[in-house]
């Protein structure tokens, strides 16, 4: 109390020295800025006597906030690396992803979780999981120890619609999503979030509408199995998102959210409640349609590695609510086409390649792309090219299938016998392929099938007691150490999906 | 930025202040405290820096805040006086309402309004309005005009429900609520708040369900038209209500709720956002079922002058949002049996008169309630009765319809000629009356009539044309200076409303 008196009285002396500065102002601009800081300062006035006010009746900060806030303190810390779901920034050298391991404090994905992920599924890993694209994770090994004993678990990700034409980037997590649903032949949620982007951005929720029915013809189009996949929009599914959404916001206070995401009074009250949104999907009671009344059910999140804030709070949130931890795989960012720490979107259309791009269109953003090549041949065949730098060779690193390939071309191009144009050109064929397909694979998504992915339906085959006779059979499969049988490929055609060739 | 540093500063001073007086700490208690303190500044330093971090891309504070702000900080101000939603508590001589009028910026009903008022409906006016129990207003000659102009509004109103059992103070909105929707043959909204009982409560949202039908079924016995009247639970009607939800909070900073409620960063953020959920009922876009595409109806609240910073707020943001103000007409706080300043609650059984009582328990309560008649006899003969302290007189002034009888009794007991056990004779009887008539109107209440109140439904005989043709009549009616068809009493029977007898 003395504490929350002390800071009234220097929050009091800050207001009054500026309406002295503004008494003494010669400018009317000086004033204006004097104006706002003041109107500013004694807002935060008000607000420390009301916390006064109601300090005696308010209950005690949560236990886990100071660990969190230390935690995410640091993530944003004295490198000058900043990561949130809103802001990714490298420092000089880029993002380090060894201290974002450290600051967030999520682990590693070692050879041994994915020997483990192929024994599992009887398959080999996806590429993305053996190149390290998917580096880091939290609790997959808790996961898949469930999973062998016999516990399903299903698959969560999302997506914010947004008026840009999606790009590569944005296909990356939807194309290791399909992966995993057919690996471990488990049911999938997305998550569309229109209300976050109305939050957010200068965007009415009739315009939201519009851009997420596009947007889910673009997922559907990756190849999802419509019988076990249930795509939502959060404006529609509240109803049932509801109960979970009030549970997770009952468990978390304003210091919290302060804490992890940064938000401040200035920031619109829908954006402190909004992550209680996004983390209710990763609970399999906010899904009765699919998973009945089973609370044993684990959840999969595959994420870009800045929107593991959220997932922090749902973590922190999950036991106080009697609910599992989600477990959650992470992938690096995915490089711009004007370097690493370039931004995509389609604001500068030479950034990114967008599933809407013609082959003549790819074949020019790629030309034109920053390669680690030499200036001159002359210096290209003595130095070699700098792969760290070079993004056609970063996208063949996550598109081109073939491992013997991909070595190759990086022995025979960092050592500069083989030619940027060169490796470009192969890059080229391979983008241009996976945008055809994909528009191929739109084009014959229908309205009716949105509707077909978008609708609370029963999911029969995922009724309580075949989903544990699934999960019995799976662990059966594992002990006999025989392959799983190939889940049937599903319409639509699945978008050409890079898959293992080991 | 630099009083943000500077902020800074001073609170890592208090941290390190505080940590080293833990250092030198001599007992575990002061130890705890002390850390307990800690992690709580902690906390603090941590969301400033946060803040710091953000404020550069921090869109500015709405310009009301501050205006609003002041209001509110003066409304829980020097007087000792404070009125909340979650909080009411008078100075010494009890709610100074006068002030609250100033403080709130609402404004009195006067004798000319109540005119209008009996001049619009062609009855007279409730005994509520002519006694002043309903005493204050924002914006109600505005809807009267409108009204009188052919545009329709409708009632809206709510309640949180409660394992209480309610009272007979609860039911003073809801008797109003009749009383308007009869006498303007209006549609009604009846809000049931489980969410809010839920984040600020001990309570589960199962129990919170269980509660709530039980109250809905109270609210039914009061004799509502079910033609024209739509009760909803928040956690039924999210869906409908999360557009313009989302509206209010978008335009809702935090600032903003941190000023007129006065939340801190302890209070979960389920509370931060749900003054939207409150808010949302006052616009007709809200209920399209019932208003269609419509946005020139207009909104009426019957509530506690407690409720008034949610319709602040609501009222800030109505223009922002392309929406009409509501209008507010407000009651004075209604007595508790043990004296003006007593709260009414389940866990002291005395404080109130319940629904669920018999004659004889309130033959009881009435017995033993305070009174401002004379120790002796011969003191009340003498002096005569204080009637500023008299409950069962404040009672009789709430439930007592005749205005001669009422007026007698005034006279004769603060004369001292009529005694304190005569007027609670009187009391015991007219209470004794409501109460069994309100338990016989709720034995009656089905499930199947909470199902239908409850449902969205469409509402036929509001349907626009109808609804328009409806105003143009009203108007009409009026310019004709007749009295207005009285609506048809609707089943379930109503129960005993006090009903003007002038």
């Amino acid at each position: 109390m003395d504490i929350l008196e002390q800071k009234i009285k220097v929050q009091g002396d800050i207001v009054r020295k500026l309406k002295a500065a503004k008494a003494g102002a010669t400018t009317d601009e000086e004033r204006a800025s004097l104006s706002t800081q003041i109107k500013d300062e004694v807002a935060k006035l008000l607000s420390l006597k009301a916390e006064k006010e109601a300090s005696s009746s308010a209950p005690s900060t949560a236990d886990e906030t100071e660990a969190e806030a230390d935690k995410a303190d640091a993530g944003a810390g004295a490198s000058g690396q900043v990561v949130t779901p809103w802001e990714v920034e490298g420092g000089e050298d880029g993002i380090d992803y060894d201290r974002l391991l450290r600051d967030f404090g999520t682990q590693e994905i070692t050879p041994e979780l994915i020997a483990r992920v192929e024994e599992l599924t009887g398959k080999p890993a996806h590429p993305w999981l053996r190149r390290g694209l998917f580096f880091s994770h939290r609790d997959l090994k808790e996961l898949l120890d469930a999973y062998e004993a016999g516990t399903p678990f299903y698959v969560y990700t999302g997506r914010g619609p947004s008026s840009d034409s999606m790009h590569v980037g944005h296909l990356i997590p939807f194309l290791f999503t399909k992966y995993l649903q057919d690996a471990f032949d488990v049911p999938l949620v997305i998550q569309m979030t229109d209300d976050e982007k109305f939050l957010w951005k200068n965007m009415s929720l009739d315009d939201a509408a519009i851009f997420l029915r596009e947007n889910v013809k673009d997922i559907i189009a990756v190849g999802f199995d419509p019988a076990k996949t249930f795509i939502f929009a959060d404006t529609d599914y509240i109803q049932h998102l509801y109960p979970n959404v009030l549970k997770i916001r009952k468990a978390t206070t304003g210091s919290m959210v302060r804490a992890i995401f940064g938000f401040t009074n200035s920031d619109n009250i829908g954006k402190w409640g909004f992550p209680a949104v996004q983390a209710a999907p990763s609970f399999a009671s906010t899904f009765p349609h699919m998973f009945g009344n089973r609370r044993d059910i684990r959840c999969l999140i595959p994420a870009a590695i800045d929107q593991d804030p959220y997932f922090r709070l749902t973590r922190d949130v999950a036991p106080k609510l009697g609910y599992l931890k989600p477990s959650l795989i992470y992938t690096r960012f995915f490089p711009g086409l004007q370097g690493a720490g370039s931004k995509m979107g389609s604001s500068s259309p030479m950034s990114a390649i967008f599933l809407t791009d013609s082959k003549k269109q790819i074949k020019k953003k790629i030309g034109a792309c920053v390669s680690g090549g030499g200036e001159t041949i002359e210096e290209h065949r003595a130095n070699g090219a700098n792969l760290a730098r070079d993004i056609p060779f970063q996208y063949l690193e996550v598109f081109l299938d073939d491992d013997a390939r991909l070595e190759e071309i990086r022995v025979e191009y960092s050592a500069g016998r083989m030619l940027t144009g060169e490796v470009k050109k192969e890059l080229i064929a391979i983008m241009a392929d996976l945008v055809a397909n994909h528009q191929a694979a739109r084009a014959k998504v229908t309205d009716e099938q949105v509707t077909e992915f978008m609708s609370v339906r029963s999911f029969d085959h995922l009724g309580l007691a075949e989903f544990r006779d699934y999960a019995k059979k799976q662990t059966g499969k594992q002990k006999k150490k025989k392959n799983k049988k190939k889940a049937t490929p599903a319409e639509p055609a699945a978008a050409a999906a890079p898959t293992s060739t080991a």
